[in-house]
């Protein structure tokens, strides 16, 4: 018997926590996809025993031991990179005593039940106690976890998320695009006003037809069912690991392009978890980055190759196939329906150009309420004024105004941010990508993703967290996150001629 | 705070342990019903890095000195039998080292890889080395856990499946059936000779109508799809917990009657589980009591209920609804389809009369090899001698002889004599429900399942394991298991004018 070191002992501890997680994705999935209700108390039960195993193993004190141990000792770059990732994962399962954990967790579940009816209702003050309380342990947990993170409070939620993710680095971004945006949107709308509205698809679109469109794609984007399944469920998602990655998509019979969408941001979710490093399969350093570099994968999936000019080719064809030839899927026709901008209040109906200032709205107004700057009682006011500065509309009710997302409620608090640094990293990714090899624009016009798919493959998915987000970033497009390619990429989609 | 006491510590365990069980048969679900293939390796992760914390959780020695101290608590008599169950389920775990456990589970899955092979091939040889080691690993582990329980080698294993079977109750019940059988089953095939074939059934049946039609039929018997889900895999199963039970069912659209009656048997495994004692979920008291009687509870539903007489009419009008008029329809044609007797090599295709012949062989044959009354190199002649012996047939293959089972290949040793003890076990029940309550037959005809199944609820399913078998037997019906129910029935039925 060979006496393991301390760095052995901790891949095969996290390993063992990893595959925990692993059956705790299964479950949430069958739970929103097959359960039957009369599974509902079982399965919280289930879960709730496997989170107190996993939590248990994650704070065991002699991980802390392990890592100081590992810490010293001479390792390979994707060892000390994977110690580096255990270490964050154990300083947040260790940060916060387990009562204020299972406090604030209480606190979500409850404040969630009554958003529910307090959105039907459109009665914010109904739920605003729970929300209060929501936020006051949600405080207390980022305060915990700043002190061990040596940061701020936003930026420890946000790390969550985001590792290493800096409200500094996040405000100049988000500011520019602020600016930007007014006048780019007006000159967008009159230029869509000029150029007419695109024709509508003639619905009903049969569901049946839909599930072999979306399959269809799916495959082209290079989505492999050997290694994952396509279900559906009430809200879209994606979920699962190397091997065995599952989205799910909601068809509507008015709408095909609704369900196409969702499922190809979806792919662009499962093509990193299928593309992460096998070597490291269940070692934090295998997986992926974060929810910012996340959101690139399904936006560079979604917004830049599937609206592209160079796509809508190939999808017009296989839309004449699935549900006969329509005027509206002339290749034209297509791209205007799928670039057209209009500013509205519900963030996820939200076309790429106003995306954003739903996302700089949250987190502004979310920074505001964690550090104190705002009262809980002033959001909806404070929502609407946002909106009106941002995108010149305001929501008529808090339903469509700041209730409208379940985030805030269920305390994902430090989330939204990484929406927009995802849209504009999949700017940046597409420009490097498409910059180095020609033939990524011309695979879309054909819809063969290969080419997309092997860069990405290389310069994002195998490296897993390899390096932090803006190394990663860094190494594969030359520079650190500017949201210059994001703008780039806007002016020539809805200004030029192109 | 309070302290547990040494009984609540082992319930707070015990549920602990089930729960984890729970999410075990979720992914086992999954796997056989939706897993896509890439998922193999991680799942085979997943399952075994649960039963490795279930089983450290199992054989903690904290819970032998709390069975002790529980043991001399004073306690009521559902707590008693909880008490008792969780000795036992202790004992099983902990009789036997780890590494024998592991040795056998790879010496298992090894044979089995052979096994499918082998039985292809029709080549026994290819398959014995590996089974000579899962017979000499399950001997050692028969061993370890009749040291254990006082008993003998066999008895031990079989107690695995049917705590405190006993062989020397099952050799005279098995050896009467065999006797009984010979002559029974020749005047029986005269009788069908004479009255000549029932009229077939016109294929194709439709695979969406036949997912309606079992449909239609496992709501009729009860199955709450609130609580349940019906799905289709390669191998039709039923698994699950209470609040959740899921069955899986093979269309086969030339054949709509194999798929039907296999659902009608999952369901009846399935009312067991949905009918168990809310008050004791999760404790070892409160699951179902054993294997033979959960066969006689899939039985009573398949092979008592939905073949009767009574129901054919209710099934006939249904049929002719899912696929149009057929004479094979007619309630009399139907009834003479569905108790159709036919010797043949394959147990999983046999009839009623036939498939305790099947038992008993396999059974008598797993005797002699444990015991070492047999080498193994000898089973298939002995297969085919039996083989004619019992039904006067002899496989022309191993394939379709010896080889045909994965049972014995794959470790259950011990497990085959429930099939029948649940046959018989239904029989007597049968007798018992429609002596104490004649709407049980009058309901059959109307398709209404209800009056049977509140006796078995009250009973059987209520009981959980509060009762070993014997005196749930007796309970129920009045009298410890006797084969004469059964014979009765199958001389009423198969000779009888009704």
């Amino acid at each position: 018997m060979t006496i393991k070191s301390a760095y052995q002992d901790l891949e095969h501890r996290f390993q063992r926590m990893a595959v925990f997680g692993e059956a705790m994705s299964v479950l949430h999935w069958d739970m929103a996809v097959m359960m039957p209700p009369g599974g509902a108390k079982p399965r919280s039960e289930q879960l709730a025993a496997m989170r107190v195993m996993h939590h248990a193993m994650m704070v065991d004190p002699a991980i802390g031991d392990l890592l100081d141990a590992a810490e010293a000792m001479p390792l390979d770059d994707w060892q000390e990179a994977n110690v580096r990732e255990m270490r964050r994962e154990y300083i947040h399962a260790t940060a916060v005593p387990s009562d204020l954990v299972e406090a604030l967790s209480m606190a979500c579940s409850d404040c969630e039940t009554t958003w529910r009816t307090a959105k039907k209702d459109n009665d914010f003050k109904a739920v605003l106690p729970e929300m209060e309380r929501v936020l006051s342990l949600s405080r207390e947990m980022g305060e915990a976890k700043a002190a061990k993170l040596n940061c701020g409070l936003y930026d420890a939620l946000l790390d969550q998320y985001e590792p290493l993710g800096k409200s500094a680095e996040i405000d100049p971004i988000f500011d520019d695009y602020a600016a930007f945006l007014p006048d780019f949107l007006q000159a967008v709308l009159d230029k869509q006003a000029r150029d007419g509205a695109p024709v509508q698809a003639n619905a009903p679109f049969p569901v049946d037809k839909q599930r072999e469109l979306t399959r269809h794609f799916a495959e082209a984007v290079g989505f492999s069912f050997a290694s994952g399944r396509m279900d559906e469920s009430a809200h879209p998602f994606s979920t699962g690991y190397k091997g065995d990655s599952r989205i799910t998509v909601r068809y509507d019979e008015n709408d095909y392009s609704q369900g196409l969408m969702a499922v190809m941001h979806e792919c662009g979710h499962a093509l990193y978890e299928q593309g992460l490093p096998d070597a490291w399969h269940n070692q934090p350093v295998g997986a992926a980055r974060g929810m910012a570099i996340h959101e690139s994968q399904s936006l560079i999936v979604e917004m830049q190759a599937c609206r592209s000019r160079e796509f809508v080719g190939w999808a017009s064809a296989s839309l004449a196939r699935a549900f006969g030839e329509q005027a509206a899927f002339e290749p034209d026709n297509l791209y205007r329906q799928y670039i057209r901008v209009k500013p509205d209040f519900i963030r996820v109906d939200a076309d790429e150009v106003t995306y954003p200032a739903h996302v700089i709205l949250r987190y502004r107004l979310e920074r505001a309420l964690l550090e104190g700057d705002m009262k809980l009682a002033d959001l909806p006011g404070a929502w609407n004024d946002g909106m009106q500065k941002l995108l010149g509309i305001t929501p008529p009710t808090d339903t469509v105004g700041c209730m409208q997302d379940i985030h805030r409620y269920d305390g994902a608090w430090g989330y939204f941010p990484t929406y927009t640094l995802g849209a504009m990293t999949a700017a940046q990714l597409f420009k490097a990508a498409t910059d180095a090899d020609p033939d990524i624009r011309d695979g879309l016009t054909r819809g063969d993703f290969t080419p997309l798919l092997s860069w990405l493959r290389e310069h994002v998915h195998s490296q897993g967290s390899r390096w932090n987000t803006r190394e990663l970033t860094e190494r594969a497009t030359g520079r650190a996150l500017d949201p210059q390619a994001f703008k780039d990429h806007l002016r020539n989609r809805y200004l030029g001629d192109a």
